[in-house]
């Protein structure tokens, strides 16, 4: 099958490479409708993370399942599916206590690679949903943006508490932070703050439910958002970035009490004790649990309740994989869409 | 009047300062039954922080109401008097939502000091509690704790979510690592892990209701913590030290999705934003809120359910404050009371 392949930094190439089998009684093999670039695959695109030969690469699918392995009980062959960009068993106890993407038996997609013809799922019944039905065409960017972007922003706000009579502040103009802004407003957010100095992104940042725009970055951001909320700062914040600036952004632009949900992947981030201990900030994060939001996500995309597939910019089919790991390296589209 | 005042590092004297007088309408004047020395009022004596001058020392308090200003409404002269190491004007959205300790309109005790006869108490309507009646002389040492190290503890176990079906690790075997022992026990917790290596503090940890103990640190403190619980870490973790290390092992010791309530004062602490954003642990600490729970911590000694004043193994008149300091400097005392 062909496969978009990462050879050294910068350097894209869709091949053949092998079909995937069932390895384990509990694993799946889907045939992809669509993939995706996502910020975390520029880091080694970027030569920023070290790339060890070449390595198929991405995490974000929707396709059809093809084959299931003997154990597998809750999807089938036929179905339309879309799971999370980790793998997990859906039955230990970190699980079932809602943090999938922690599963004592986790498997990161992207060490698989989901921009090609076809995938191995792990887990199959703890990572697949099926929709209802075999969607319409153009609902599958929105199913797609489910297995990362969506349940990752949706994720952030949630641990943000985002929610009725709060201020919700997103840092972060990306697909993750805008669809922050979609969460949070779905989540019934009172106002909703996107920190953006891109036109186009607050534009889809106003759509998506943003009552405020803050262009100002660091302690002028922060100031900003101090301004907006009677000098106490926001309820919520999310961070989507995941750079030193951005969760000093992001801590300091919340209020005593109130919460900030970090989802941008940490990189060279030191934070100070001090001012994590007198900020007094409720701080949760991580690799989003994308699977324990799925079946509410997957319904609010059927009934066309959302549209977070409007973050895709670009679509380009598979071939062109380098194209779109070009233009979103130079930052020419928010996230490109793969047709399979 | 006569009060515990820093010279220098190591150098306290108890002598003859100003009376203090009502300044703004809000405040009370109380007359000390008994003070205390803090962990925190370790650093100045020990150097680490600097001291400008002699300054006078402490903030945890109870006493009688001698005079209130002109608009102070629920305390009155003659009623014994239980306050929050840090005055709150109760009013503010901060104060509402249950942050006192981060009130707008904040005073620190420790900038007044309270290792005294009198002390001036800021926004008494916000930040005292009175006791029923005037309290029996052997519960004076509760009540002391509830100003500040059983406020403390109970912040730390609030914000680590002990609770019911929880297995509660603490790190830190001080007043407040004891009394978040007994806080997690009252809350429900089902076991409670104590980390300490001193015979006497690991005999009142499990008189507070810790139900193990552990004896190694740092790294091998976690892989003890992991082993007894599956594998998987703790529900909730207290870190009641304050120090890199101690956080590490805090945030090592609790499972995904597991709550850190950290109220060790930081110094020196850097955290890794890979870490932690890997740990997907729920962070949340700073200076207790302990106004948020006083009304019920006093009834909870007030009807002898729990005994903090326990964590008290050196009691001494005031007059003899410099030894108190030296004690728990050279950690002979836990915790010492000067009475007045």
């Amino acid at each position: 099958m062909r496969a978009a392949v990462l050879h050294a930094p910068g350097e894209v190439r869709v091949e053949e490479i092998d079909d995937p089998e069932i390895i384990e009684p509990t694993d799946a093999v889907i045939r992809l409708t669509a993939t995706c670039v996502c910020g975390s695959d520029l880091w080694p695109y970027r030569g920023v993370e070290s790339v060890d030969g070449p390595v198929p690469m991405g995490h974000e699918y929707v396709g059809v399942v093809e084959e299931v392995g003997d154990q597998v009980r809750t999807v089938k062959p036929g179905q339309f599916v879309v799971g999370s960009f980790v793998a997990s068993d859906g039955t230990c106890e970190i699980c079932r206590a809602g943090y999938p993407s922690s599963c004592v038996h986790r498997v990161f997609m992207s060490q698989i690679g989901t921009q090609s013809e076809r995938a191995r799922i792990p887990w199959a019944d703890g990572t697949l949903v099926a929709t209802p039905d075999l969607p319409d065409l153009d609902l599958v960017p929105s199913l797609l943006a489910a297995s990362d972007v969506l349940g990752t922003g949706w994720f952030g706000a949630v641990a943000a508490e985002a929610g009725p009579g709060r201020t919700v502040a997103v840092v972060g103009d990306g697909a993750v932070g805008l669809l922050a802004v979609l969460a949070a407003g779905r989540l019934g957010a009172e106002r909703i703050i996107a920190m953006s100095r891109h036109e186009a992104r607050q534009k889809l940042a106003a759509d998506f439910g943003a009552t405020d725009i803050v262009t100002e970055r660091g302690d002028e951001g922060v100031a900003r958002i101090k301004e907006l909320t009677g000098g106490l700062g926001a309820h919520s914040v999310v961070e989507a970035v995941g750079t030193q600036e951005s969760m000093q952004q992001a801590i300091g632009s919340a209020r005593a009490g109130g919460h900030v949900g970090f989802v941008g992947v940490s990189h060279d981030v030191a934070l100070s004790g001090e001012d994590l201990f007198f900020s007094q900030v409720h701080l949760h994060g991580g690799p989003a649990p994308v699977r324990r939001f799925l079946p509410e996500l997957i319904d609010l995309i059927w009934q066309r309740k959302i549209d977070p597939g409007r973050v895709f910019d670009l679509s380009l089919p598979l071939d062109q994989a380098a194209e779109a790991y070009r233009a979103m390296d130079e930052r020419r589209a928010v996230k490109a869409l793969l047709s399979v």
